[in-house]
């Protein structure tokens, strides 16, 4: 249902600001490009050809759909069919990540050298988000160090949490604190560095491009991190607790 | 002895360097100060009137210190008692952690403004440190970024990990994990942008500099956390295990 509404949400967004955009950036004589500040000099930019509603319908359908086969195949009797329905909503959650960190964010970290001046579909995606944060176009080294990291890190661990839960390893919740911490701390360098810098690679407060783009979407990547850590804690010293319990009784002459 | 090792190296290395190098930095009519690259601008930049040996002498024997107090503690009858000789240098690694980033680092994230130009003696630690990495005289936005949430979070956790392993909590590998993983975050993201720039804020090889300030002292803020996070992996899915194994035989339609 929330991605149903999300797209629905975005695609109300695209009608209402699409045509002012696309007009605005078609030489109003000031900038070549629509990005912030104003005088970035972004040599070699082509504007985008695909329109904001293609761009974030695949975004937003491609994830809503791996949200969705999760949630099926989790609810499955067998190996997900034991998770409780807060445990598949987290499970479907690194599903969605293992695609926008391995595939979204991978696109950028091979290929951010090129992305102003090529039309592939993943570089044209990144040109619509830099609207909301231009560091990704003009290849800021942070960005791209913290993106690499992220997708080569936390994109194959996500995965890895997503079958460890359906087949209940018994690093499933070492993986989720993992991961979770790993992209909370990247999230949270992500906006920190940009609020040091005066939210100067956007236009603050456009509501799609500053609120949506770079405030809404990132935020989710504090908030949800930040549930599921606080969850692995709980789970993770509840089983230690379980274990010295079990050992308390016994002699030990050395212990961890 | 390790510690012995290293401040003993050090000293040895100071006498054979600090006179060549002070007079380096006295005015040869190149630079004003003693930082790379050479033509950075630093406003107000005062020279350290303490030397390298009383800089080094202080952080190597402060931290040698909570490393041998610690190492006593953790050997006594009663709360850390039952400690194996491996979990009781874990546990000094922590304490000497909770010193470098609270202390050290927490001086750094409240003054690095005024650090140029300031004699306070971690401020001096710090113009000292900055000949091994110039962006801590410059305040870089990343560094100081991540400097400040490794002052914030990683030093308060590190100490109450050092209590967690003190009083057996059921936290404790949770919060070595965490401190290792945000620790081993922090350093790669340190050394991949400065790689990226080519490590143009340092002499590139330089033995002292370069070398054992840059390299090998944030080296071991990757070696060691990478160590504890496998230590805190094999332990808490060690023990989730059990877990899992002890409700297994039971009847739960609902499990995690």
């Amino acid at each position: 249902m929330l991605v149903v509404a999300l797209v629905k949400f975005n695609l109300d967004l695209c009608q209402l600001l699409s045509t002012i955009k696309m007009e605005e950036m078609a030489g109003t004589g000031e900038a070549q490009h629509p990005f912030w500040p104003r005088d970035l000099l972004i040599p070699g930019y082509v504007p985008n050809d695909r329109s904001m509603a293609e761009i974030l319908s695949f975004l937003f359908s491609v994830s809503g759909g791996l949200l969705l086969g999760t949630w099926v195949l989790t609810g499955q009797e067998g190996a997900g069919g034991r998770l409780s329905a807060a445990r598949r909503l987290a499970v479907c959650w690194f599903a969605v990540c293992g695609f926008i960190h391995g595939v979204i964010e991978g696109w950028f970290c091979l290929y951010y050298p090129s992305i102003p001046s090529d039309q592939g579909f993943l570089s044209q995606l990144w040109k619509e988000y830099s609207k909301g944060d231009s560091r990704y176009v003009i290849a800021d080294n942070f960005t791209v160090c913290m993106e690499t990291i992220t997708a080569l890190m936390w994109g194959p661990l996500s995965v890895w949490t997503v079958l460890a839960f359906l087949y209940n390893w018994p690093n499933r919740f070492v993986l989720q604190l993992i991961v979770s911490l790993g992209q909370l701390y990247g999230a949270v360098l992500y906006f920190f560095t940009e609020h040091r810098d005066g939210y100067m690679h956007s236009e603050l407060g456009h509501p799609l491009y500053f609120w949506f783009y770079f405030v809404f979407m990132n935020t989710l990547w504090i908030v949800i991190p930040l549930l599921l850590i606080w969850d692995s804690w709980l789970q993770l010293s509840a089983v230690q607790a379980l274990s010295d319990g079990a050992t308390a009784g016994q002699h030990r002459p050395k212990a961890e």
